[in-house]
């Protein structure tokens, strides 16, 4: 093809590129998935839970894209996903994804006849019940739609959100699953969300051996009674490894280590270095273009609150210290240009301050290697809150 | 129709609600319109712009909907509407408003030739200019196209965001659309962002008055050459009065108004009281639903950073003071329900900190009248950030 050739994007829609096309002609706002960094960052994760024995169930809910789903699938030996809701789980099922877990609670009786009938699409179905009231409505619509739920019991280990607290609860409810029709008791649901975010890994690990404390509590009333977890999952980028050598966690549900944001980059190892720097790649922003530079000082971009979330922090520009994104606002970005060093129409790589609640603004992941556009991916369960 | 009949969703897609439910029966999280209050802030600013001889031309950037911008024409006497994108203005222009400005500027080719065909939708287009190097590239497109652009020049007028600092720039750059082919120069752009959500009246009239002379300066020296500005656009919810009675300005931009936000809320008017008990009613929800109750003296609820922005803050509970939103990660929110009085599937509804980003996460408005819903309407723009 030509060097440019925008009537190509005239498809009916909003896409941002299409593949061949040069990085640089990319439509602004975009998110880019740098594809060598993602892999490397997918293999590396994969390489390490195999070495481990461990599960890796990837956290669908971070990229909610199927074709990221089977990129984990298929370099790093992913078993399947977890995400959040039953809408996010239905395009995972539907994608082909064939063991999906809704790591959270299901409550609203149509929230549980969907979820009930996920099976239908060929994957294994696990959810995550913190209260005992919640096991005969599953069981109900599992017995209507005839197929099994599987259920993780969820324990709070630290997060304080949701989850029971304490082994005997955990015992109690595993009973009544048991004993419930269309239910299996299949493990213990145990991810200290709280945590992964500090900065120290002392921190993190204090944390974590708590977290252990109380799901090998959990265990030694469940095995007695021939109810022994099949899986304990938990652990995510800022704790796998805590996990993985718990000698209790047999899956890992780990999401931004495969694209990285801000955020989470500034946390640090247990040699003290920045985990984007030493551990996992930025294989994930947001291109931007300048779009005015009328005060000579500053750039303004196209990227602003609807194009990224700043729940965590602005995003930092990738690759330059000459200029900094300073503020946001609904459709733009105010860049400090001190030495005036920016044109109208260049381009920014961003890298978002969180990466989950900004991808879930995008339609689309454009594809990037060597400079050129690879593929161009759907946010596939983009806006799935349900 | 029966009491509740959820099979009626299953229309392919997740639709929260269909017409007829009852409002207990939308599915979380949603977005929920009191259409009673919309429809009475719609037409309290209506009758303030034509009382005041002022064209009123709404945000649509704020609720991204054609819904309601014919609402607005319908009720308020709208002139048509103002967007950021040029995404954006194709699906109002593509809805049937006729008058469209992108209030921002339009600089790359492909973005400039899809500008250039929004009046082939029957829309006069008006797109606003910053930098004279803007005009060329304008005016090649509308001539290649056919086409007219009308073109404002955006002031900056104390925001520090876009726009040119002083009349004798604007002079410049209007003479230049007025020589250029295709192009017509129709006005001026003013609107000072920065200050509308300052809380003092007092503050915000300064801020006004300092706009009001900067851009009489600009129109002492058009006028004389034969380029007086046909419109003189600007206003929010938090100065339209000042504009209105500038003696300078004749069109308004507001958007918020129609909603109301939390953020927005908290200004206070004249008398000092809170805009959104003194002068606009809250018409915009985020409808939300307990789903874990594990702990006694906290719900967790199923609307966090995915269903809302929280830039300008977390969201309030409307109605209550025995229960806060404190907390909010990707999928849940954390309420503080000291007293336990919420219990798992009860609804409550948010006030999000912010409307507008956080509409642009959602794909459905589920419009409610006395408790019964009565209309769903797209987020027509949702996404639309090209």
């Amino acid at each position: 093809m030509k060097d440019m050739d925008f009537e190509q994007l005239d498809v009916g829609y909003d896409v941002p590129a299409l593949p061949g096309m040069k990085a640089d002609d990319i439509q602004t706002p975009a998110l880019v998935l740098d594809l060598d960094a993602l892999e490397r960052n997918i293999k590396k994760m994969g390489d390490y839970a195999k070495a481990h024995g461990m599960r890796h169930r990837v956290h669908g809910k971070m990229h909610k894209s199927v074709d990221v789903a089977k990129l984990q699938e298929r370099l790093g030996g992913a078993v399947g996903v977890c995400c959040q809701k039953v809408s996010e789980a239905e395009v995972f099922a539907r994608g082909g994804i064939k063991d999906v877990l809704v790591s959270n609670q299901v409550r609203h009786p149509r929230k549980i006849d969907r979820l009930a009938q996920l099976p239908k699409f060929g994957a294994r179905t696990i959810v995550c019940v913190d209260d005992i009231d919640n096991v005969a409505e599953l069981s109900e619509a599992a017995v209507r739609h005839g197929t099994q739920i599987e259920c993780f019991i969820e324990m709070d280990v630290g997060a304080g959100r949701c989850g029971v607290i304490g082994a005997e609860n955990v015992l109690t409810i595993a009973k009544a699953i048991d004993a419930a029709e269309g239910l299996k008791f299949t493990g213990i649901q145990a991810y200290q969300g709280a945590m992964q975010h500090m900065d120290s890994y002392d921190d993190r690990k204090a944390k974590i051996e708590a977290a252990v404390a109380m799901v090998k509590e959990a265990i030694d009333l469940l095995e007695p009674v021939g109810l022994k977890p099949e899986l304990v999952s938990g652990g995510g980028t800022g704790s796998y490894y805590f996990e993985s050598n718990s000698g209790v966690f047999n899956e890992l549900q780990c999401g931004s280590y495969a694209f990285m944001d801000a955020d989470y980059g500034r946390i640090l190892d247990k040699d003290g270095n920045r985990i984007d720097q030493a551990e996992w790649e930025n294989a994930f922003f947001l291109l931007t273009s300048v779009m005015s530079h009328a005060k000579a000082d500053k750039a303004i971009v196209d990227a602003g609150l609807k194009a990224q979330s700043v729940d965590s922090g602005l995003p930092v520009i990738y690759g330059r210290t000459d200029v900094e994104y300073v503020k946001c606002s609904d459709e733009h970005g105010v860049v400090a240009d001190p030495d005036a060093v920016l044109k109208v129409n260049d381009k920014l790589w961003l890298v978002p301050g969180h990466c989950d609640p900004t991808a879930n603004v995008h339609d689309w992941y454009v594809g990037v290697r060597n400079g050129v556009v690879e593929t161009v991916w759907p946010v596939s369960a983009r806006g799935k809150a349900y």
